[in-house]
């Protein structure tokens, strides 16, 4: 199968280090999502990354639909609980940490697409306020791995993929008040492996 | 169980119609995304909706979180196929609905959250860009229910969804171009009364 995605996507990561755990491989085909003429586009009408292409059947997106596609392939229950509490848990907790990289990536966004004048510090703020808010509940109460076969859970790979893209982007600002969220990422890094092998390039 | 939504929000919308489809029955209490004094970002740290809140345990979101777990409270297949091709082709045109609607809304945004100066053609034109390719793959195939025991599928709802946000805010713009989709989203509306019974008053 292979992956549309880019180096620094935070939700392309995420699917890279979800197939790994399951097993399974990607070839990454890299993909511009600035560029019209990219095929993207027509496998995506969104031009959103990361795109699932098979050798059969129809692209599968976005990122969280990927993680599902990848889990039952590789059996069930390996990085998304199946059922009950745990699976609302992980579901949950993907969705928060999801959020907190689509914030990041506006905030990115506003310099990428915009002329200065036409940058807002008043939307930058509503979206940094969404990271803060997210990495403090974290802060209070890190990541506990779900009960799933992997060595790691959707939700705890998608956080990892989030604070990594803040490390990218935002020179680790984070780490200055979340001693707790830094310790966590250490030991994810050390318990997946995955993780360094997908950082992106600075 | 209690839903934190507002009136015009299709990601509510979306919730509240697949809730009457799984048979069950929520009671909406209001939330105002812009409010911080708002307990909404008690119950989710990005201070998005919809979040449901259950009478026991942690409040769910995403949209797409909740549509998982009140089908699995239904029993499951009732909105989302259970495994194979059915579930990965209802997830993906899931993903590109919604992904119709975050692109309508960040327009909307742009309006909402910065001064006129800070307003981006470029930015409009990109999101504007994602809406317009989106219903021009869904004008050439319009949806077509999966195999689901509801009276609609999870796809189909966020589809609904998205047109009638487009409908709300940018006064049905996108019908002239769309007879298919039009004619879709009529037979939809037949078929699902909660459709119309979630309208939002102009």
């Amino acid at each position: 199968m292979k992956l549309r995605s880019s180096p620094a996507s935070p939700f392309g990561r995420k699917v890279k280090i979800g197939a790994v755990l399951c097993g399974l491989h990607l070839d990454v085909v890299p993909a511009d999502t600035s560029d019209p003429a990219d095929s993207l586009r027509g496998q995506n009408p969104l031009g959103k990354i990361p795109v699932l292409l098979r050798d059969e059947g129809a692209p599968i997106y976005d990122s969280r639909v990927i993680l599902d596609y990848l889990d039952a392939l590789a059996g069930g229950g390996v990085i998304i609980p199946a059922a009950g509490e745990p699976r609302y848990a992980v579901l949950t907790a993907l969705a928060l940490a999801d959020g907190i990289s689509d914030a990041a990536l506006l905030q990115v966004y506003e310099g990428r697409y915009r002329a200065a004048q036409e940058r807002s510090a008043n939307w930058v703020d509503h979206q940094a306020g969404k990271v803060a808010r997210g990495l403090k509940a974290l802060e209070a109460s890190p990541p506990r791995k779900a009960p799933v076969s992997g060595a790691a859970d959707a939700a705890e790979i998608a956080l990892a993929c989030a604070l990594g893209y803040l490390d990218l982007r935002f020179a680790g600002a984070w780490r200055a008040g979340h001693p707790a969220l830094v310790a966590w990422l250490d030991a994810f890094a050390a318990r997946v492996p995955a993780f360094e092998a997908t950082r992106p390039a600075v």
